[in-house]
């Protein structure tokens, strides 16, 4: 937690919290933090700023909040995934928050298990609760937005195109004869597809949509490892 | 499994394999494979080919292999990081694997907890298990060195030097004032801090020692992103 987010309802007066959840414990027993300290705070979708430790007790702490700063810039990026697995859906929705994506597409293909979409984990709740740890983690504020795409074809045919206008679109595939681009830092379009890749038709339709194909490599990477090494080779910051 | 992977103790003739083990029952569930279908395949340390099934039962496949392609090139890395904890280890092992890092130091630090050391995962059969996972992801053959090393203070005078030596070496830093550059492609050395990061002194002695201190941005990520992502960024493969 290299920042601490504040609710509106974490408030007690203007500029002072108390908190006794999960923050509290984080606070207490990895920061060990003591009367005095500031830690580095940010309120949800808000600025970001300095709390300092004004109370403490076993079950709650009080801090004096000042924020005056601005989050991290968002990457100008809407990111549609092939649905991953329940267990790397956590994972992957972390680091998109931590690498401070904003907007995510979860897509069905002919390759996501029905399965997929019946996990728990696809609730609006569950799935804030896992954006806000990648924000905590990369010091950022701004919740990204998902949105769940559970028909491929309509998805494609009708609203993908109107998303990669303007935009740089592109759908990574190993099998293709471009290599990703180096850094251009635009509005981009990015798909990338489920285990064992998106089918030929797919990927006809993501290029008829607008989206060019990429690859990254000899080497086939996991959706949790193509993500970052994605954004990290489309964007400088 | 984008890649099964050979060892000599597989072969029952010149160009024959019997597998029965986990990769057998991939192959038949995972791959489906029939009488006939050719499967990528690679020799452990050694090239990448075709095999053909030409035999399959209940509990067993036969193959007819046919190498006659290098693996693809290394990336020219020796990578130093901090012990994370054991859960992020076999991670961090499978993504440097897949990824083409050929050498992996892991080194102790003031922020490494001592127990991180006494996991039963770092035996060399158990990393390896890791490392085969990486490279059957990555299509590669070549087994990734790696190195324990459980005092940091020797290990960065007395060694690392001669390591960094004709190489471009970086750590990893978030507050340092040099961003990652882009990509060079050059032999690199590169140390990656423990959760929570470095502190001044390590940084200092790493600094001496000929690395540069270099940060990715104002977001702080977890180790697990941040290999993938400067790794992106330093090389253009």
């Amino acid at each position: 937690m290299n920042i601490i987010i504040l609710y509106p309802n974490d408030f007690t007066a203007n500029d002072r919290v108390t908190l006794s959840d999960r923050r509290f414990h984080h606070i207490q027993q990895v920061h060990q933090a003591k009367l005095g300290d500031t830690l580095s705070i940010g309120l949800l979708n808000g600025k970001i700023g300095k709390g300092k430790v004004t109370e403490i007790s076993n079950t709650s702490i009080l801090l004096n909040t000042n924020f005056d700063q601005p989050p991290p810039l968002p990457l100008p990026i809407t990111l549609i995934i092939a649905l991953p697995r329940p267990k790397m859906l956590k994972r992957i929705l972390q680091t998109c928050a931590t690498l401070g994506v904003k907007k995510i597409i979860f897509l069905n293909s002919y390759r996501v298990e029905k399965s997929y979409w019946q996990t728990s984990l696809l609730t609006t709740e569950k799935i804030n609760e896992q954006l806000i740890l990648g924000l905590e983690q990369g010091k950022d504020t701004l919740l990204p937005e998902v949105i769940l795409e559970k028909r491929f074809k309509p998805f494609v045919e009708d609203c993908l195109p109107s998303i990669c206008k303007n935009t740089q679109a592109f759908v990574a595939h190993p099998s293709s004869s471009a290599a990703c681009p180096h850094p251009v830092d635009q509005t981009t379009t990015l798909v990338i597809g489920p285990e064992g890749g998106f089918i030929s038709y797919e990927i006809d339709k993501l290029n008829q949509a607008g989206c060019q194909s990429i690859h990254l490599g000899e080497r086939i990477l996991r959706t949790e490892t193509a993500i970052p090494v994605l954004l990290a080779k489309l964007f400088s910051a």
